[in-house]
């Protein structure tokens, strides 16, 4: 193990890097206990574990000593709240970040358990392990070692764990809203979006937003005998292929009117950024098998940070059992996902998805919409912000290498509506890394990110203390 | 009732006839119990239903006074086996039936449980009654009433009864060629094969052939994030949604190159019955709330009878459950089946489909092939044959009309593969109807086929005695 001293770390915060790394081992026993719940919010047959996940998040920011520590209830799955407001004149920083993970299936796929962390080779496995326990678990532990070692902390301290971010969140802003005044701070640090690369230091200075819309077509009132209604009659599967098909040109670009509309093009700065970005674009597709494709013009990785996407992410419809069955199937689903970049209205982009599968639609079928979340547009965090500017210091003088700023492909619903509700701004400071298969079976999270990540947080709360809280607002 | 005599029967038939229609009530309660049988061939999980089946049938044959009642192995799942020789001079009649039916999902559309069975207004509902349990039941009947009224059947008697018909009867080729001597007959009476109309007399002459194909298509490793990786690399559904998409033009014709390979187009003849085939095109859509589709230039009852078709029938890939999933989903698969006329081979057609879906899979995905099943060809019974004679004789005299010749879209492999193996035709003389929703939810058999069907059957054995052997080969 590398040396715990930081060059940029006065004694007492060095005091609080040494308690973290003496207590590695507790930290990361507390945080497979916290795999070990099954907290999925997509599927309600995972209740059971969401309420195991609260009680155990009350349990630990009690034992941190935190105060007002209570669910807060918005109407859906209730996020889990605790405060310190011991550092008067200082910054209120809230620390947020999410216990609900993403459904576990495909259960086959993974080498072990989804719910039973496995280490092998200082990786952590586990469902929830990188998005986001693993990096909650880190700015938990980070407050939980400056109340032990000083006392105190350099800010003031609002906890605010939420219970739906894999579910695009439908009553954050209603649960927000309520609690207005318990959640007045002056900025968001998020546990969640994390490392944009291992080698380089990086800050997010923003992230996608997103979309997410449900559909059923339908041919006939029931499934038909293929071989006396085959060529006869529409086949909803045929259909719902042929839609989906026509929503991208054959080069990869979307081609749904209205869906680039609002869409910021890349700025100069940005595209160099992005360049200057350690990225080996032919490792990040071998990684995965998968082919470079997407809209012409673009580099993969500004098409993933800094463009709009459309994703299928189900399909299904007819007989999908063992062996056979010759029908024409009558019904199809599909979900869909749009990722919108800065100055787009996602609401107005999915709806742009749905306009083009229902003009699409053929007459004789009919198209029927399940769900439409308009989920969250994209987020930007200022230059000149004190957030970006206090990460900058640490991660400068930690690495000695001046940060790249990068944006994230994926979406952090809250910091718009943190943003919105609150009028606060957002810095992401999780420490996973992306190739840690999130949303996938065998999703890991590194170890050596558990240190590496509570010294970061030690220093970055330190740093923050400098600066007024007034300085965090107007940007 | 209507009266059950017939101006067609001598006095012996005529006692035959009414000896099954006094037997009506234990008639049904025997193929209710057959009904409640869960015999799906193609779910191992039905495995047990099969066996019952089984061993349902061979006690029936007994009873009726078959000899040789056995099970014929080849492999798969048994046939069930009965004969009947005491008509020296006279031709030998397989009667085929079939007793395994389809999947019955999806469950949730049943209105009374699929193998419980529940009449309501005359119908009889129940996965298999009308496919093909009811005629098989006719069938069997028949012979039972003939063997008790007078002591023997006009015709010698082969009772043949598969277990392999809805899953593309994998094992029959090799089953049938392993009892050849067994099976020696001079034609076969298909209960399988419906009639094409509850008010016009028909006779079926042939029908289309099938092929089935499954595959997947990969375009990564594993299921990706979709913030991540969305806009960046391929996605298995949407590329499977392209190909799919590119089997048919958009005016329903299938645009795959060699697919009509072989295809003889219809004759006058055959689109002049076509024509003169009492059918309510509007009615046929409505009835299932489908919609008119398919190769331009030819009616839908032509399309569904002597044209070619490929239909997808199952389709899947990504996240399908609850609530959303924002991936970008690796794999997709898909069930197709092409339907084939005279003059194709079913083999060259489905590898025409798969080399057309193999040539437009794009770069950096890989298309598998999971199954593969040539199916069986188109089957056609010439006008002059005696089956068709008889048919003709019996039919026009019962209805006063002269039946129109017509052909079913379906797939009735055994006639093919009888006629290939035992050199052999075969009249599909079943008794079901088109509307009885037959591979779909809330299949059902309507009770009065039942004495309509033991009528004609009971006729038809005794106007097949007056041909000698010979007559029925050659053709």
């Amino acid at each position: 193990m590398h040396s715990t001293d930081s060059p940029s770390a006065d004694a007492g915060t060095q005091a609080v890097i040494d308690h973290l790394a003496a207590r590695q081992q507790p930290i990361v026993a507390w945080l497979e206990d916290f795999l070990r719940i099954p907290s999925v919010s997509a599927d309600p047959a995972f209740a059971p574990g969401m309420d195991t996940a609260r009680r155990f998040l009350l349990e630990r920011l009690r034992a941190i000593g935190l105060h007002e520590v209570q669910l807060l209830d918005g109407g859906g799955e209730p996020a889990v709240y605790g405060e310190w407001n011991g550092a008067p004149g200082k910054p209120t920083v809230m620390v947020y970040g999410h216990y609900d993970v993403q459904p576990a299936d495909p259960l086959a796929l993974w080498r072990t358990p989804p719910f039973e962390p496995a280490t092998v080779d200082g990786r952590l496995y586990a469902r929830g392990s990188s998005d986001v326990k693993g990096s909650t678990t880190i700015a938990l532990e980070t407050i939980a070692a400056f109340l032990a070692v000083r006392g105190g902390c350099p800010v003031n301290i609002k906890v605010f764990l939420e219970g739906e971010e894999e579910t695009g969140s439908p009553s954050l802003r209603h649960l927000v809203e309520r609690h207005r005044a318990l959640l007045r701070a002056d900025a968001v640090l998020s546990a969640d979006g994390g490392r944009a690369s291992a080698e380089a230091p990086t800050i997010n200075t923003g992230a996608r937003g997103n979309a997410q819309l449900e559909v059923r077509l339908r041919s006939a009132h029931k499934d038909l005998h293929s071989g006396r209604y085959g060529g006869g009659v529409r086949n909803a599967l045929h259909e719902m292929a042929r839609l989906i098909a026509s929503l991208h040109h054959a080069d990869g670009g979307v081609a749904v009117e209205g869906f680039h509309a609002g869409a910021q093009p890349p700025t100069p700065q940005q595209r160099a950024d992005t360049a200057a970005f350690p990225y080996d674009e032919a490792a990040f597709f071998a990684d995965v098998g998968g082919s470079d494709h997407g809209e012409p013009g673009y580099s993969a990785r500004e098409r993933i940070t800094l463009r709009p996407a459309l994703d299928v992410n189900g399909l299904w419809g007819g007989y999908t059992g063992e062996g056979g069955k010759t029908i024409v199937p009558c019904e199809a689903g599909a979900k869909l996902t749009a990722r919108v970049v800065a100055g787009q209205d996602p609401g107005a982009v999915i709806r742009a998805v749905l306009r083009h599968l229902q003009a699409h639609c053929p007459p004789g079928c009919t198209l029927e919409t399940v769900a439409l979340h308009e989920g969250s547009p994209a987020s930007t965090l200022a230059p000149a912000h004190p957030l970006v500017r206090a990460a900058e210091a640490v991660l400068e003088r930690e690495s000695g290498r001046r940060p790249i700023h990068v944006r994230l492909g994926a979406s952090v619903p809250v910091t718009a509506l943190f943003k919105e509700t609150l009028g606060i701004d957002t810095l992401m400071f999780g420490f996973n890394l992306p190739d840690e298969d999130v949303h996938a079976p065998n999703e890991f999270f590194r170890l050596a990110s558990i240190q590496q990540g509570a010294r970061a947080w030690t220093l970055l709360l330190a740093e923050l203390a400098s600066y007024p809280p007034a300085r965090f607002h107007g940007h």
